[in-house]
């Protein structure tokens, strides 16, 4: 796979910061662009780490992630750099990392790779841009900066639901083949879904497994978040059925 | 015209349902990757088939389109490929296809290009995208599986408001080169317009020969279904004037 | 660097506006396609201008700039193609190009270069997306059309906020570098800001030089313009502090 730079950010499409980075590693670099997400909510650092984590593993080798959810930017925060199968993951030091599995990290402190004179407020365009488009040339991480043991990663219990989707799935964060007993049914606060479904079928709501392995709350054709009240960071229990 | 994967899902991009598919795809294959849309009203087939429709005429030879509007997903429906001049469409098989001039239709149903050990709920991702890209890398739609004759067809009346754009014009599926006589204004309920004009000038709602040819009601300025209650779904007659 | 074609429209995506447009730029060049919005605010000319202004400077040689925010579409007004330093610029001449600093400027009128039989509701599809991909097969601005001396431009008053971006920022277009005295404070109505800060840190509203050089209105991690009730438009002076 020729390289591909793969954008991850909470910047929007209507404000001029993802064309500006865009610019900056169009210009320096060959690869192809693509985006991932800009509509990660303002600052959330943990929505970001979870898209990251469910999208990060369809990218083959070559892929250089450029992950910018930063309120610290122009902090003394660091930028990462970390390898993982022939792929490069860039983000700020804040946890959005968390699940991503990397055998190399490196803190990005030379300079020589940042736009000269940049700004304190946007090191997307001024530093993981330039840096992105130098990796896509051909640039090692272990040019980047010194090597890095510990990173901020975020606190996460298991047994919660980590995202509302569009169709108002409530996704959990609780593997499948995590679950010790069978029958088995979901309780979210007073709410029990007993129902198991392997398609979007039948009425009222249903536990099914999603498309990365984990347990959701679904109803067909209409909004199980809406209609139970469900929101990210509800806890949710297995429980025998 | 090298191979292009275009994307067309009421998948949103806050979620990471595009991200993933895009990362199947690049990872397969080196066609470019283009966005239709991913703001598809959540299951509505109708909707994706008018924009389909519409948008397709404009792609050339090498072209595979990827339609992921899917309330059955993982329910016996089928997944078809159907090729038209060198294009490749692949969609669900409930009616996506219904304005699309289709000379070959297959059921995909091989399954060595799927996904190993893909989901019953992200086809998009297991079966959609790696059979976009082995189409991108050369395979024929004949290798995807049996050739089918039927497929399924939206019921469609002429005589409708088929879409509100984002500039509020109410573009119909009456084709501006069907009326049969001169001159003519448009009726919706009550409502009566008479005023005809070629650019978006003047004062008030008037008619206008949108840009693929079929008759929409406008307002310079300003959103015509808002102003005059219109709505996707009304009937439009066209009377003398 | 080779030729990319990008975008920036008031068409959103979820109408089928740009997805004809990257059809026909797709099939007739080889250029990459990027976006840089299609979410400017409908027919807001001066929004798409401020826009450009920030975004452009970060695309090098070989970019061509389709600018497509044209409530005048099928009137006289003209289509500009401008070039600087190696770059091009097409735009409707409505004053989108205000900001932008053009060695030579042509009135695109030679209709070889248009889709046959054309609509004039929709000159992005039918005039601005084949002269793109003309240019992008080596087509010199020259062979446009006319050159030109005059085109629109806005009328600007410097001292105002031009954005409120998707953080609450509220920017304003006073350069950084043109306020002669020190300390400084701004002035915004009856709301005056003393802080200044290089980072998003601390409490309250501060004023921070933003990342294309001019003065921002901030609040860590909330909406400076929901806060202080900024809008875009607002006057905004600076003041001995």
């Amino acid at each position: 796979m020729p390289p591909a730079v793969v954008l991850l950010t909470d910047f929007g499409t209507r404000d001029p910061y993802v064309a500006s980075m865009k610019g900056v590693i169009a210009s320096r670099c060959d690869a192809a662009i693509h985006d991932l997400t800009h509509e990660i909510a303002p600052q959330d650092v943990r929505e970001a780490a979870w898209f990251l984590r469910t999208a990060e593993r369809w990218w083959g080798g070559g892929t250089i992630f450029v992950c910018v959810v930063d309120p610290g930017v122009g902090t003394a925060r660091r930028i990462l750099a970390g390898e993982n199968g022939g792929r490069v993951f860039l983000a700020p030091d804040n946890g959005l990392l968390t699940f991503v599995d990397l055998q190399t990290i490196v803190s990005v402190e030379n300079e020589s790779f940042f736009l000269p004179a940049g700004s304190t407020t946007f090191h997307g365009r001024d530093r993981f841009a330039p840096v992105a488009a130098a990796i896509a040339n051909g640039t090692a991480i272990a040019e980047l900066g010194p090597r890095v043991s510990e990173i901020v990663t975020l606190e996460h219990e298991s047994g919660t639901i980590v995202a509302i989707d569009r169709f108002g799935n409530a996704i959990t964060d609780i593997e499948r083949a995590s679950i010790p007993f069978e029958p088995f049914a979901v309780r979210i606060g007073d709410t029990v879904v007993r129902r198991v479904s392997n398609t979007y079928e039948g009425d009222g709501p249903f536990v099914i497994v999603g498309s990365t392995g984990t347990v959701e709350i679904s109803v067909a054709g209409a909004s199980a978040a809406d209609l139970l009240q469900l929101r990210r960071g509800d806890r949710v229990e297995i429980i025998r059925s």
